[in-house]
């Protein structure tokens, strides 16, 4: 929902928010494979940051400024000016501090990092809408910091990640661009060269198609751009892939590496007389967003499902509906709602406090219908309402110890990333565990 | 860490972030138990929020503003006035717009909302301290919107939450304040003496000790602090439950309920006649938080365990040592690093990535120490920096197709609550398996 308190700031009620969850605890575990640690950043930084970064020149239109609501609290910096500071519309300066808060050396890379801050940019109110343009959004963020020979690797490693994550969602096709050096650039002819035969090389390995834009890559380095094609032919660029020769200078980050001049260039030497010299070299950084803005992905999800979730990814898993509201019905129904869950049987409620375990639940979203309407309205809403399991308990039930499964509007997707489906079956179908 | 360019808001990094992560984890787990829906809110709202919350009367000096950076942006709203925003210090103004945006009947209530968003408020510079005292901080917030006659049970479940989770983290003792009515307040006597007679009600239920400030409760609501002690006897104010008489009048929050005159008494009929009159009533609110700040939790956690962590939170929870830096022994070592982090086989990468399936890790945090040191000063290191497991890897273990284990330092602290250590001996004893 969205509210005339905070346009562009969707509000993720709970059906929302385990959508948004599950699309983090799916990247999370991707992420252990790729080589990825998140970290939690702030959400305001200093002006001065963001005149290191190079967005005050550059961004400042999209960006909110924040100051103190109370004078009486408002600091003086030496520079004797206000204290200001920016909400971040991006996590990359933050990340670049983190890297340049300790001494690199050449083992310790790539360093990889994640975030799900969310973010702010400063849209014009006109072109507010719904999840799509938002003033707030959530990244699914990552920074790599490279020596200049893993350029090609990284960038294949996120092209396999771009593909996998968007083969379990169901999304595509996509296409790949790859957009080269413009006129105006900062950094060496050398080193464009080297980066864009190294995405090069990444997009052919890939075994995608892919075109490419030529002189259409920022100023700041090459850069390659998934688009998506959706149900109705129309493209969205989702997630995007861009190197940056620009951060790595303006923050001053460097490591520590064995014959430095040849570092630099990507090459490697077994001379022990150049080895033995050891100097500082920028690292490559790469900029990479898999979903791009959650938002904006799970209105595209919305749109590609249209309420037929996958299992997975679906808020609304499983109901259990009473057949009447007798008594022995809906204690039964309760009993097995708790059974679907994953909670501890009633009893342990009644435990004293002292006594109570923690709860492992099984993950399953369970809703619970009693209401006194018949069987049928509620199944009916519960079909409209897109339930993947509806599981209904009368007093036949109540008796024999089972419960009625309808998984006719199951749908597992394209891949059934948790096994979710087994599990759930195995519990339906041994209801005397209960 | 913390950076010149965010004071007083503080950096997680990966080890931090994993902590935090587990916290929220835990957390989520006991919601499904505990009831409470996940939602994700706006961290700026306009300015009208907050004069309708009464923050900007009562909270303008720990507030922050946002505002356009470039004025090319700035929204002229119908009064004619620049569109200002503040940013969030607390999630109760979003809930109730939540609550709100929908006609909520007797049946749905209790409805608890849970928010892990950042907060911001504005501490003056001098008195900001590492996790303690900081600018930016994650609640672990929550909002019951329940029938008068459900307090006593919501405060009940949230005290059963609060010993429960202290439990499991091996945290306490923790003593309990009840504050009563002040002077100064709102809301009737007899609102009141309802409110602090199912608070002590709970509080007696809780077999937990507890004493009585009376008269200092906020002049909104009664309330109980939980008063944590540290290993130096040091007292703490962590998690709270206050109930909220104004929020639900100055959002003007209802829902519909037989007998209504009733109801806001929180008495119930048998009548049918009286059951025949449906009318609004306004819901109770209770805030409560059982952490209280994520950060200043585990600063405090930090502080208890200093570096010996139960194995579940560490952030450290094994490492892979190589005794040297042979290829087959680097080979084997890298073999077992993703039998224990739980990610397929090596050749599974190198499959075309049309074929390549998601991961589904283990969930532990596992390092790899493959450096040119003696594995003495290797697994020096390791106990140094507090990891629960110390796996080496030699010659021997190539050809036996073995690893071995030391787990001298693990702690599993007072509740295992994941059941991980079994898992992992059963990984580390079955290693035919890989
Ligand atoms: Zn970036
Ligand atoms: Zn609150």
């Amino acid at each position: 929902m969205t509210s005339i308190y905070s346009p562009g700031s969707p509000i993720l009620l709970p059906n929302g928010a385990r959508i948004f969850n599950r699309l983090v605890d799916f990247l999370r575990k991707q992420y252990v494979r790729y080589g990825f640690q998140e970290v939690i950043t702030p959400t305001i930084y200093k002006k001065a940051l963001w005149a290191k970064s190079g967005h005050l020149d550059n961004y400042a239109d999209d960006m909110y400024t924040v100051t103190g609501t109370s004078h009486l609290r408002t600091e003086v910096t030496e520079g004797g000016e206000e204290d200001e500071y920016g909400l971040k519309p991006m996590n990359c300066p933050g990340h670049c501090v983190i890297f340049a808060s300790k001494k690199r050396s050449y083992r310790d890379l790539p360093i990889r990092y994640a975030d799900f801050s969310p973010l702010h940019r400063n849209e014009i109110s006109g072109a507010l809408s719904g999840l799509t343009r938002v003033r707030r959004f959530h990244q699914d963020d990552g920074h790599i910091f490279c020596r200049p020979s893993q350029i090609a690797d990284e960038i294949s490693k996120t092209l396999d990640f771009v593909r996998l994550t968007y083969r379990v969602l169901g999304m595509g096709p996509y296409r790949l661009v790859l957009s080269t050096r413009p006129e105006k650039h900062i950094g060496s002819e050398w080193e464009w060269e080297q980066a864009e035969e190294a995405l090069k090389k990444a997009l052919g390995g890939s075994g995608h198609r892919f075109t490419i834009n030529k002189g259409d890559g920022a100023f700041y380095g090459p850069k390659i751009d998934i688009i998506l094609e959706d149900s109705d032919g129309k493209e969205h660029q989702t997630a995007t892939i861009q190197l940056d020769f620009q951060l790595p200078k303006r923050f001053n980050l460097e490591y520590t590496a064995p014959a430095p001049h040849l570092e630099i260039r990507g090459e490697t030497t077994e001379d022990p007389e150049l080895l033995a010299e050891y100097g500082p070299v920028r690292p490559v950084l790469i900029h990479r967003a898999v979903l791009g803005s959650a938002e904006r992905l799970m209105a595209l999800l919305i749109e590609r499902y249209n309420g037929k979730w996958p299992f997975w990814l679906n808020p609304r898993q499983a109901i259990i509906v009473t057949v009447n509201d007798q008594e022995p019905v809906v204690k039964w129904a309760h009993h097995m709602h708790r059974l679907f869950l994953g909670l501890p049987n009633e009893s342990a409620d009644h435990q004293p406090a002292s006594h109570q375990q923690p709860a492992s639940p099984t993950g399953l979203a369970v809703d619970f219908d009693d209401s006194p309407r018949t069987v049928g309205a509620k199944v009916a809403e519960a079909m409209a309402k897109g339930y993947g399991l509806i599981i209904t308990v009368g007093p036949r039930d109540v008796a024999a110890k089972t419960v009625s499964v309808n998984a006719s509007a199951l749908s597992t997707g394209p891949v059934d990333n948790h096994g979710r489906v087994g599990g759930m079956e195995r519990l339906t179908m041994t209801p005397e565990k209960a």
